[in-house]
């Protein structure tokens, strides 16, 4: 690849015992693109600090706040300030945090869901446009080489016209009450309505389902009717959805979310529907794509192979056969995001293929989808999906 | 087992070229348990005699009608007459050929679904109680043994309450307009609101998984909405329907059938989530049987094994690892019902597990369904089931 | 189909409790060519009266013994002696068996392996040829479509020049030695030198692998170097049985076949490598064919599909997507055989896709795999395939 | 983990283009534990620092020759000097490299094969124990979690006492002779015996397959027969290897490899058959392990969860179901190796999780496994393994 230098970036969020923050370091580190310079990781300055340090960082460049860090970030000379930020705090501070450096010119990689309200979402596309910077939303799963290989079908016509979409994305692990146990940090905040906003399971996986078939099949959701309920006894936001689904075009489908499906792990599974031929995807299986056709053998097409498309390729490392996981799928996200800030850095045009990261209007999707949801449940009636978000070329 | 003498048995339907009469004669020919004596097998009587003579059967035993089967079978000594009638013809005939032979007294298997309008629906089993024969239906999925496993399993407590359950049966075959070709029957028949009835895809399949649901968790469907729809332009009946389920007892789910889902054979797939654990059974790979748990690895349950129920292994066949099929799974409902007509027969009491067949309240359970499916997705409405079957005990 | 009479059979062995024996006459029913009319199914002739009675026979045509019985029949009326008979006895009596019937001039269907002896396998073929009679040996295995489906694509030239095969039979039932609980006669006859003779692993199932290696492949073996081992203590017969196998063309592999790997069912499983394509295939999972590429997806063949060989579908029953099992499997023998014999009853030329099932050169082969790979483990030593029977054409 | 400051490390080999250089960066990244700060990447000084700029290296850390970075890194002060040296260059260079940096008293981790000769080998042992350094070769398969829980479900004598064992590494892209075709460095060395010894197939790939068994259930190969071939012509190399194994206590099996097995891409497996329970592994699944039993249903382990053994989630990152791969399973031998080097700087005991990592006698054992293996196949005849590493405790 060969970029000129590293680029440099700073983390919000994901202090001591943070699960998410842990992760997007590993997945940041892959490609050794990046290098972590700076951070304020919890609101606690002695925990930022000790973060700091484990990660070998400067002591100047710990801040106490991100308001502080957005501030002093932005004033050093290029060659020393972050490229970027990333931002893994709760859910209901991602807003003030990315407005915060938006606004200060810079850079930012945001965990999902983007903000906790729609106007919240709104006024990030906003600020992004109105402000330039690139802004990038870890919807993980799109990262996945063979996501991408389904897409490029799609897109290339392979399946026909699009009918039918089925989309389910089953866990267990809320199938306890453990958020009252207090030892899971993780189930605490997520089915906390102070922190997680109107949604538990749609905002935390749902809109990850909605957010893949969008990417996959580049299809556009228009109403949805969701049957929401929460099993467990005493909890307050939802722990189960399942949603009839209509998209642009005719096309229609299920989606659902549950995290009391108990057994089931991370079980995110796509099946598409053209009139001919359809495909199939497994989060847990990931390096395999799936196609089926009326009239010839199933196909399956497999991660790193000459024959997968430029843009599958494009983020594949190891050859086939050496399964590749999760945390490459986050790389590649920042992989791509990196490359592409790279470019502006360098006043060059993006490969077209590093463009591909989810944007903060697909943030802004979510965000709508899983407040349409959570709606349409209380009604128990079909709402539409009145957002538009300008095309994305 | 040891039947004192075999069952005699005649078909109604099942002519040349039929498809499921071929089916039903294989199924009930595995066990030895039953023979084929006489038929009426096409209202053409010069193709009941040519598939009399390829099936050697006796001249007199071959009829011009349904309505001169049952009255003269019924007038011959017993050691002589059909123990029972196998009912094969398109599904707008079972009514009348059903009604002809239980008011004869004359045992009745029939394919599914079991009528076309819920009222013929209700009004056999009316006559079946007034007649007191025995009546089965073959809804062929579950004479599959990991079926009965799972059914035994969840009867057991081993997954403690029932909280959710999705079924799904996608097929593709109809996602051209083939019954437009003139060459295809099958379609032709189902998809004919003349012959079909109200319905295509949710009487042809969806029933199956309504069925099966039932079978396995002797859950009762309480309301459902559907989203009913035609992708084949100018087809009359529906060939897609995705469904949200509420069942008794607080359980919901999906339940989707379709016959659009292009690469699809017959897929049908449930998953059934309690508190405690989890099941998953997969048609296309019967003879295995999943379960999960939140707290320790997966297990196969594998068809043929000493460790399974005793209700599993009365239909086993063949040692484990040696697979069994459709038509086994077939021939499991059909066994059961000959060791049941056997029991009658020599005025001794039926084992238990023999019992095990789906009924003419299975039946009309079914009949119910596709009604309120269909109704639902007209209406764009939560519909009720309002029929409530006698307990089976 | 449309025979125009049933085929009549009769069997020898398969009396009460006897497992193999149900197996064949379940098989045999299926596509209802065929007719049991006569039996000696035991040595004790009570047995076979019960017997008889069970399955509905004629007084007549229950006989004291194979000789009588092969005797009597021949002397019958052609429109009522038996077409063909079924040898189901335990191995050691399948020669005097099979003699008896051929030299009556009475086609054969005889259980594998098909003699203890060199000699006897040889003079069997002798016996054969000198009748002219129709003989199949019920290499199971060879009947499942997707394994005709592999052959014949071996045959059409897509896996290009073969060069590697590996066929493994793990089964675990022998993992303990269960012969001397008495209570499983399998194990004991099995396992008993005076029954089973020279062999008990390599003999039951290892000649399998040798015979779908064969079948598929088309290829004969020339030399093999066996690593045979007892490892249930006292067991006087091998329980595991590793090989090098070196085939004609240069093709050459791993043959194995194992009783005591605990765990493990019936896993027959074959990989097929040529210059340009392989294939693979699983006894447990028999309606699919895996074909792979250097340098395109991996296809998965589907049993029942119309883009199958006319080989494979000639034995379909059920549309993709209902499974077919081992008895479908057995079923397709039969079917083959009954429609060769019927074909030569009316003087005509049977279908070639009829001609489709082992013969007794196939038995022969064998006899001669198993004697060879005992001498080989004895010796330590390469010994030479030193048969060669006559090309099949 | 929270070690007290970053193990620093520099690289052999690794150059612009070099494929598994990348990998081991990538590896050794994920868990930040480790800065890059030295090298000697190429014998071509600018390709050095070509390689040196690419990665933010110090200009005075980049060296002409492996020699000199030896010579100078070992006399830097303590915080300066890298903590160990990552040597990935071609095989036939490992010995020189290896001990030119031992003998500074630098650890050393060693892609394998460990060196082309038995006498380097052992040479290595003796300079390993003379100069007390660390030292790992990075067979990769033994990082994944659930090769970890195999062993430790092995030791803790879940399998009771082990009797067979079948593993197996089929690869397909050296089914074409794509070495002389010049585009493919890998094929050209891997073929060349100047570069890669006496082996080309056994060395590369079915030396992780014989120390799979090693690791995993700890048993120490007696004796090999093998059968070796090279089906490309004009090649020199072996391209594909069948074995037959005898391993101490009695138990035997099969090992092979193969890089001719068209369609295969990394296909590594192993079967471990026990007198109580049986395992099986697949690299290309690897976040799975299933456990079968004689009288129960058959268990699927799946990584990340609390009922796994310590040893596989000491190095378990993210949550059971996002799937975890081969960079991962790279990343934790490093993981490792770098806890055990921290110990070892800070005076500390090394958790016994840590030092969990293939050692110089691994090393030599899989060299000495590679002659012999070709010795057995040039001589057609057992051959004895007659090395005796030091126990591991």
């Amino acid at each position: 690849m060969g970029s000129k230098r590293k680029i440099k970036y700073g983390m919000v969020g994901g202090g001591p015992g943070a699960f998410i923050g842990e992760v997007h370091r590993m997945a940041v580190a892959v490609d050794g693109k990046t290098k972590l310079v700076a951070g304020s990781f919890s609101s606690d300055l002695q925990k930022t600090r000790q973060m700091g340090q484990e990660l070998d960082l400067d002591q100047d460049r710990l801040y106490d706040s991100f308001e502080e860090m957005a501030h002093k970030e932005s004033k050093l000379p290029e060659e020393k300030r972050i490229d970027f930020v990333t931002v893994v705090t709760p859910n209901h501070l991602h807003f003030d945090v990315c407005k915060a450096f938006i606004e200060a010119g810079i850079n930012v990689v945001c965990d999902k869901p983007m903000t906790n309200t729609i106007e919240e979402a709104e006024e990030l596309c906003r600020l992004v446009e109105e402000n330039n910077v690139i802004f990038a939303l870890t919807y993980t799963y799109t990262g996945y080489p063979m996501v991408k290989q389904a897409r490029q079908m799609i897109r290339d016509g392979k399946l026909g016209n699009l009918r039918k979409v089925i989309v389910e994305y089953p866990q267990g692990w809320l199938a306890e009450p453990i958020e009252r146990k207090g030892e899971n940090k993780q189930a605490a905040w997520r089915t906390d309505p102070d922190r997680a906003g109107v949604s538990a399971v749609v905002a935390d996986i749902g809109s990850h389902a909605e957010n893949l078939v969008e990417y996959m099949a580049g299809l556009r959701l228009k109403e949805l009717y969701a049957d929401i309920h929460t099993f467990v006894e005493g909890r307050e936001l939802e722990d189960d959805a399942n949603m009839l689904v209509h998209y642009e075009d005719g096309v229609r489908g299920v989606l659902y979310s549950s995290q009391i499906s108990i057994g089931e792990e991370n079980d995110l599974k796509i099946r598409i529907y053209g009139d001919e031929a359809s495909l199939e995807w497994r989060q847990e299986d990931p390096n395999y794509l799936h196609v089926k056709y009326p009239d010839k053998p199933e196909e399956i097409y497999k991660r790193g192979n000459p024959y997968l498309s430029d843009e599958a390729n494009f983020v594949n490392r190891v050859p086939p056969g050496h399964p590749e996981g999760y945390i490459e799928a986050f790389a590649n996200i920042y992989s791509n995001v990196a490359d592409t800030i790279a470019a502006r850095i360098h006043g060059e045009e993006a490969d077209p293929k590093a463009l591909d990261f989810p944007t903060v209007y697909d943030g802004a999707v979510g965000v709508h989808f899983i407040h349409k949801a959570i709606e349409s449940g209380k009604k128990r009636e079909w709402v539409e999906m009145n957002y538009q978000p300008p095309g994305k070329g």
